[in-house]
């Protein structure tokens, strides 16, 4: 069944897409729902489609060979995933369970592949959303080379840092063994660096948001570390 | 000064791209040379144009807060560089410098993206670039979350070996202290690792090649461990 019209055009992939394109695309595509736990792509499987959020929460789940959780993360609507298969045609890089009831729409590999090769405006938002991973996958290289664990806990939280009215605030802080598997660590010491900080005074809890309240110290002790109290105790 | 046409011919982004286009591109590229250790492109630089390197050799150079090398790669002939500043319009991510003389033809940012994005073949050919590279990112995230810097050691060879007509061998092996940046680890855990595989007959040293002498335990080793000899002496 072809998805409607004012349900593809809110996908943001085709903001300002031309009306007939638009309504060819929408057209070829078809939704499914599936209930929370529902397996929507599996690692391995050949590619058959590219896939969008229409409504509901998802998450992309890859696996260690030991079978440990790597590199959590979740996909809100609106979004398109499986985008790496359709374009270099090689097996699913990770599989994707729904959170909780969820809408997909899936658009065939032939004319996903059309869609994106032969449209400017869809080939450019492709090629900057892959700029961007590009970039932070190498700045994260960058901070796990970093050899003092707490040093590398400051700077994952310096990455969360936004600017509000409020001045710096970490809104939608990852959990503890979330930033524990982002920075190469135990979750035990994401929660004591944190602790740090917080009797430093550098960081405030406030509800579920975080106050920076030294912007500079952060900076600082994100670049050349602070002493972890508990193993350098004189 | 435009580079000859048989020079961008021999470039593999533009493999069969039709003739009367790639003159056009060819006419819109200028050629520098660049003796060793010149930069050919800085960290933090705006974007203006897309490179190529025609001859010599180049390397890609990035430096954590603190100085320190990360992230070692070079760029052999024929490649393309500095295409994420170009898409995204974001500063320069590394500096590139010189290794030997060098020969770099620089094709303007607005006629690279009008190149990019409106050509299919060329668009294809950087979104299965960009898929290689966030395929391989996600899988040196999957081998950086092993906790056993051994391991850690093994699961990277793994990545190098090759099949060759007298069966697997890692050639053109990266040296000791770059392998210890990718896993993030000392130079002195990947020469133990690398030794005590030698030791255990899995691997063995002919000339500047490894040949892999029993695959299936290095693939064992890379995915459940060996114990360290040298920390666990019972």
């Amino acid at each position: 069944m072809p998805i409607a019209l004012e349900i593809a055009a809110n996908i943001p992939l085709f903001k300002d897409f031309d009306e007939p394109s638009l309504k060819k695309v929408a057209n070829l595509m078809s939704c499914k729902s599936f209930q929370s736990h529902d397996i929507v792509m599996r690692k391995g499987d050949t590619a058959d489609s590219l896939a969008f959020l229409i409504s509901g929460k998802l998450q992309v789940v890859d696996l260690s060979e030991e079978g440990r959780e790597i590199g959590i993360h979740f996909i809100q609507p609106g979004a398109y995933f499986g985008e790496l298969s359709v374009i270099d045609g090689q097996p699913r890089s990770a599989s994707v369970i729904s959170v909780k009831l969820s809408e997909v729409a899936f658009l065939p590999s032939g004319q996903a592949r059309e869609l994106i090769f032969h449209h400017p405006l869809i080939a450019k938002r492709l090629l900057t959303h892959f700029a961007q991973i590009v970039r932070s996958a190498s700045s994260q290289r960058t901070l796990l080379s970093i050899p003092n664990a707490f040093q590398r806990v400051f700077a994952q939280l310096q990455t969360f840092v936004r600017e509000s009215k409020d001045g710096q605030v970490i809104e939608g802080l990852p959990k503890q063994h979330e930033i524990a598997i982002m920075v190469n660590t135990s979750r035990e010491t994401v929660s004591r660096a944190i602790h740090t900080l917080m009797k430093m005074n550098i960081l405030e809890k406030q509800g579920t948001i975080l106050i920076v309240r030294k912007p500079e110290q952060l900076k600082h002790v994100a670049t050349v570390g602070v002493d972890d109290p508990n193993t350098n105790k004189k």
